[in-house]
């Protein structure tokens, strides 16, 4: 039996581009087999029995409740139908959708997975385990599947566990047990394969833990795992492909990289080849060789965490792709941002010239009394270096123009908290009216640990449609800023972040000679005891447990359950890690903090 | 039997307040109804058998991801021991609160209601049905019960249906079918009393739907049925309270209104009494006569939809307690908002008083070169009726300074929205500075037909905490106003929203001549599309049918669709629909239109 994965990029809603996406890559994958089965001494696989599609790639995933419009699930189900009529007869091909549940109990919808061939569906299998936790909603739309079942081509027995039906053995939480394993009953059913078609989004070592399931269970049934990746970001969600093949032996035989590519695998001589779905002849094809494979499975040894180059690789990875998809598929092609002479905003200046190209981006800096000459200088060395368009607007005008409005009602109080905001919104303002006035999409610059500590405006630096770093701590941005000059040294290129910029001591430069420190804990402190609070939900007396001082502690929690109402209104983050700000992380805003009493 | 419910009002998080506050209104009850029973003559129910307090009360609802914080569960935990300790042992008393799942298989918690009695837990019913849909994520955090249980006091057999538990016959959607109804369970298993502990929040017309419930439950089974439901806001959730007994025959003996209440019940005589919570004597002890009960009453009648007056005066009251409880559980007494001259702000002024009191409001007028004299006049006479500070910043001088200070940059592009948004991010900027100088919180004056349109400004007129009309249609703006109107009229009192203000075509004065209806369809047509497509997620073809013009259908759905990025920032709103934006509807951002192909 030969299989092509199809690692594809959806977008929700396109219901017509995904299908004919889905037509494209399923002849493009046939086309394929069939020259490489005819080139003679060739150990590239022939012509697939099968071509295989990610977890709802036919509508996008996460649709959220855009599932709840009879209108969305109807587009949907009529673009299989259309499917049903273009697909080449002669071939199999699984796709992922919604469907109706039509037992007439439970939710209305199921996540369905169904294969076509000769002009019908032929097979379908629901999903049964349904991820509710962090960013997922799923039994807030679907009802499970009541059964596993077995796909029966003349060829062999094959099983489908869609995404989460794949977790039984790495549930969300320690003390959460999924009530079946849906790959156990797959097995005990003597499956010659099992394919896993999933929408699984990117977050820092998970693919370690997808290799590690997927070797396990190769080894247990003696059958080649198939893991097929959706590709490609939506919002905060980047799903990271690196579809992949494990051997009965429980051994990688193939990884796609982060693109919309093709790995076909012949299930017996365990051939494989990747092709990249843009490639226009099949020069790509071999034996499974290229470059990007081989960076996505090195990216596989890193663990969780944030430690090793490999594990900044596949976030700045990850965050080059969630920017370039969110501008596509929001119809932007160019954004802006405001430069302060800081790491943030260079970084993400850096980033953003890397996805969408140096030409598309504009950098503002937005100097004031308060800012320091060296920040100014600093901007102007990042935009040279990475040819990069520089505005200047100095603030002080509008500032001045507040502050004589201002000075009746405010007569008599000290310049506090409320001038230091209005710098911050001054410099929004003027953002997104370039915004407004260039229709280029504005970037929001802040990190996680400012964004947990509260240590931002709202309304002011906080302004913009995404935030590519809010879910890297300070001191990951400092790697990442390291590992992109190292990278562009390996490459003997100019360092992208001049090294001012990642020496100088942090400032938000809106009152004289302040510091980031004078306000917070030193940035190691800090993001060593948000990681454990925010990320492993680990409490007070948890965290003061493993060494740190109960005061600092104490601050530190006050400061992010304080902040609870600026998240609220945050840009959505791109995720990269287990627990990001935004739809993953759900609090209530009017409460009493029940650990520092506040 | 005699049961006293007792209609609390929670904070989040506050163990120990919300523990001290159990303790106090047990005894409350208890001592209540020893006076009532040594009064000769009286008719009111004497000392209560058992007490019993709504769903979660102990650690207030929702709690969302706070729950995923074993600190948070531990918390919540101890004080259920604290209240076993505290509480009269010769009184049983019903409370809701957070367990661990000790059943080895599932989600890591269960939403738990216990009797606690002579000093012990002695009965747990978990909940069944657990919600998961616009509002509610319980399938995010809890198992469900495994069997509905009898509590067996020497009295009688009692029933615990926890809230959705109570709602097998009104599922979300009609598509959607619960696997198993409690009620019935709990019917079957000869129960002699179904007390229903709740914290279900307010949606206009439900307590007609919960009065339909109980009734045909209670004449089914041939027993009284107690609703005890939460009282006071979270957030976006107002709980209405209006907790009430119902007899054998459905008939409604007696109903709480708005504020902390308890409600005791004779199950044998029918005889009822409610008293405040906040009541120092037991003078208000009675037959359950007092006005508030009635008017509570007369709402139950109101369907659906905001038609009639009885309709508005509930939408009325929950967002006044809305704005009161927000403002109080997040530590703030005083508010501001931006005064346009127009009804929302006006309303929004109106209410705010009404919540905090008109001493504790300030409202700013920030004319420019665009607003109308009469906008002026118009707030000044507004003010002057309700007795509210007005303040007069002029946006002239800060937005001539931003355009000198842009000219270079847009030069030879015409004035235009970014333009257009930069006045209204200057109120943003100022409101704030104020907001952050005073303490005073700021609440965004948006209503739901703008919101749905984009007809506003992020980071200008979208700037705030709380969004207190954020779920009323433009209409219901309307109507809310003349209703306001007519209220003081019948009391004597002085119109608190002058004519002009409701009479004159709405404007955003933006641009020179400026009307809303340039750029959106009249609001009753406006109203009426999206009323179908927000509230009932009607698609663009059913909504033509209904005999709206295809191509204004088109627009409106193509305007709410873009906006979507604008309304994942904006503030909370005062949820008073079935449907309202926030976290009760979840969108992805960057997709496809799959109806207006934008």
């Amino acid at each position: 039996m030969i299989v092509t994965i199809v690692q594809m990029n959806s977008t929700i809603g396109d219901f017509e581009g995904n299908a004919r996406r889905i037509s494209e890559l399923a002849a493009k994958a046939a086309a394929a087999g069939e020259t490489s089965a005819g080139a003679s001494g060739s150990a590239a696989p022939g012509r697939p029995d099968f071509v295989v599609f990610p977890e709802m790639a036919l509508c996008g995933y996460p649709p959220m409740d855009l599932l709840d419009q009879d209108a969305f699930v109807d587009g949907n189900l009529s673009a299989l139908r259309r499917l049903q009529k273009e697909l080449p007869p002669d071939l199999a091909v699984g796709v992922g959708y919604v469907d109706r549940n039509r037992s007439g109990s439970g939710r209305s919808l199921v996540n369905a997975y169904s294969v076509i061939a000769g002009g019908k569906v032929v097979f379908t299998q629901e999903k049964t385990l349904l991820p509710t936790y962090d960013v997922f909603d799923e039994a807030r739309y679907f009802e499970p599947a009541k059964a596993r079942k077995v796909f029966t081509p003349p060829s062999g027995r094959i099983g489908f566990a869609i995404c989460e039906d794949f977790w039984w053995e790495a549930p969300p939480s320690p003390s959460f047990k999924y009530p079946l394993d849906p790959v156990k009953e797959l097995l005990d059913s003597d499956i010659d394969m099992l394919i896993v078609p999933s929408a699984s989004p990117f977050v820092s070592g998970k693919l370690k833990t997808r290799l590690g399931l997927a070797r396990k269970t190769a080894r247990e049934g003696h059958i080649p795992v198939l893991y097929c990746n959706a590709v490609g970001a939506n919002d905060s969600l980047v799903f990271d492909g690196r579809s992949f093949a494990v051997s009965p032996e429980g051994e990688t035989v193939a990884m796609c990289g982060w693109d919309e590519a093709l790995l076909t695998i012949d299930a017996a001589t365990l051939a494989a080849s990747t092709i990249s779905a843009n490639a226009v002849t099949d020069a790509g094809a071999g034996a499974g060789d290229d470059s990007e494979s081989h960076n996505a499975m090195d990216a596989a040894a890193a663990g969780p965490g944030a430690a090793g180059e490999a594990a900044i690789e596949e976030i700045h990875q990850a965050l080059v792709v969630g920017i370039r998809d969110y501008l596509r598929k929001s119809g932007f092609s160019a954004a802006c941002l405001g430069l302060s002479g800081g790491i943030d905003s260079a970084i993400v200046a850096a980033l953003a010239a890397e996805a969408l190209g140096s030409a598309n981006v504009t950098c503002i800096a937005m100097p004031s009394r308060f800012s320091s000459g060296g920040s100014i200088d600093d901007s102007v060395e990042l935009c040279r270096r990475g040819n990069l368009r520089l505005e200047r607007l100095s603030i002080e005008a509008p500032f001045t123009a507040y502050l004589n409005l201002l000075a009746a009602p405010f007569a008599g109080r000290p310049f506090n908290l409320a001038e230091e905001n209005l710098q911050a919104r001054i410099r929004g303002a003027l953002l997104m009216a370039w915004s407004n006035k260039f229709d280029s999409l504005l970037l929001t610059t802040g990190n996680k640990s400012e964004i947990a500590a509260g240590y931002c405006t709202l309304y002011g630096d906080m302004c913009g449609a995404l935030a590519p770093i809010g879910d890297l701590f300070k001191t990951e941005v400092y790697a990442l800023a390291r590992h992109l000059n190292a990278l562009a040294a390996a490459a003997g290129k100019p360092e992208p972040i001049p090294l001012p910029i990642i020496e100088k001591a942090p400032s938000a430069e809106l009152r004289l000679g302040q510091k980031d420190q004078d306000s917070l804990p030193e940035y190691d402190l800090l993001d060593a005891i948000l990681r454990r609070y925010i990320e492993d939900n680990a409490s007070l007396s948890e965290i003061v447990a493993e060494g740190f001082d109960r005061e600092v502690v104490k601050k530190v929690l006050g400061l992010t359950a304080r902040a609870e109402y600026k998240r609220r209104q945050a840009a959505p983050v791109i995720k990269v890690s287990k627990r990001a700000f935004g739809v993953g992380r759900r609090l209530p805003l009017a409460r009493r903090c029940h650990e520092t009493d506040l």
